[in-house]
């Protein structure tokens, strides 16, 4: 563990941190944002997955998530969304590889290697996270696009690690689009059966929870139609009958002034049902 | 004039505009945030001069200033640093030539053709954003490190101009310090006499303005004890009983970081003095 980056922010700190991850094979940098709360006792947890091309630094730098975190006491952790290095498979399109892992346990050569973000998240990150700051059990998860599809996904099957599940233009069923299926076919091969367990509406269809989550989607989003098909989720929703919040944004795009502009939301969402999971 | 960026943001846009500008002869790049309140009627304006190396981007990416923009119905415009092209002068280093106008008028060779950005962002861009936008006359003007230096100085020289004056990490005195030194003595030529124009603690020690402004420095910034000298404008508005609120902040740094976490004083402290000019 090395300490790259610390800021003082909203009377917290700001850091960024590299470590070797065991599971994927190569060192990794992840964002931590303690607030100032964690100064005085061990504080509950939001991860936050961030979409495709980006890194730990998005919503570190553009999404104003600190005020909020610092409001309410969370810390917000930021992981960089893929496996990095010159040893690690890429691929020239900015969908495929590096930057674009989709949050899954790839099965398929050359990816199987290094591309393990599911467990990733699930397991190595927050261990390490306990491990090494302030920070007790409790945990919530959020993303944006690719990183809301991650978010749902973790939260849907594992819903005794995360109390609380929250997506901005999220990806809801990469097995219908163009960015899920070639991702999924790298990845995964070609047996659409294995896609199931990272699709978030045929996770819900399935029965896999039942709980409550929170989606902003902006209607001027050029990838809204083609790409995130939110309606999807809503249907899903609905016919399970799950009580989720889905929002749709007159004339909000796919781009962090979009985020920033709702996260506050998101963290208020996040921390009362962090607060209720404990009383 | 032509459009080159829109986004949704807390109710109002988020733009990004090109235009020719006369004075500096070349095509200049400036952001403008337009709050909720601009739809229905004439607001003004905080301008926001950002620092050595910035463009119009870094402010509005990430500084968190639309949030309270929108709460005080306060337009924000920030022009790029420096007039910028194949064709303008330049040099290797990070703090001459493109990326490090200064915001003063040239007088020597080769650089004074195109560096006026004292002009422009005098007469030039208000005069396109009241043609343009539902701005109103009233203007504020603030900004960070080569910025803040830049928001003193042209708030200082013109009072009537700037209801309000504010600035985060400024150069306060740049005849006194390496990086103005290296600028004024290139912009400007040897004649130190023809510097005390473009100096903060000169301007102020000649009793240019009495008006009271706001600095916040942050007391980790690894440039704030030999470039940015904060205890100089302290000691001279000391000493011009001048009412300036100048704050430390133990822990900040120079990065956006620091900026955001204190915004909203400088948005608050300009609206409520554009809020009076018009009582």
């Amino acid at each position: 563990m090395q300490q790259i980056e610390k800021h003082a922010c909203f009377g917290g700190w700001q850091e960024v941190w590299t470590h070797e991850s065991h599971l994927l094979n190569c060192p990794m940098r992840f964002a931590v944002y303690l607030p100032p709360q964690a100064k005085e006792r061990k504080v509950p947890v939001l991860y936050w997955l961030s979409g495709l091309t980006c890194t730990e630094q998005n919503v570190i730098t553009k999404s104003g998530i600190q005020r909020y975190a610092a409001e309410h006491g969370i810390m917000i952790v930021a992981p960089d969304t893929s496996p990095r290095g010159e040893s690690v498979a890429d691929d020239a399109a900015y969908d495929l590889g590096q930057g674009a892992s989709f949050y899954l346990n790839a099965t398929q050569s050359p990816w199987c290697n290094h591309y393990q973000m599911y467990d990733y998240i699930l397991h190595e990150l927050p261990r390490l996270i306990t491990t090494h700051f302030a920070a007790n059990e409790r945990k919530s998860i959020s993303g944006h696009s690719m990183g809301g599809h991650g978010a749902l996904v973790l939260g849907l099957r594992n819903p005794n690690d995360y109390v609380s599940v929250s997506a901005f233009s999220p990806i809801v069923s990469p097995s219908q689009v163009g960015w899920g299926q070639k991702a999924f076919t790298a990845y995964l091969g070609d047996d659409r059966a294995a896609w199931q367990q990272y699709d978030a509406v045929a996770l819900i269809l399935q029965g896999h929870d039942k709980k409550a989550f929170l989606v902003d989607q902006g209607l001027d989003d050029p990838f809204y139609a083609e790409q995130l098909c939110t309606q999807n989720i809503e249907n899903a929703c609905q016919q399970m009958h799950i009580d989720a919040q889905i929002r749709y944004h007159a004339g909000y795009d796919h781009s962090y002034y979009f985020i920033a502009s709702w996260i506050e939301d998101h963290v208020a969402y996040h921390a009362k049902q962090l607060q209720r999971s404990i009383e």
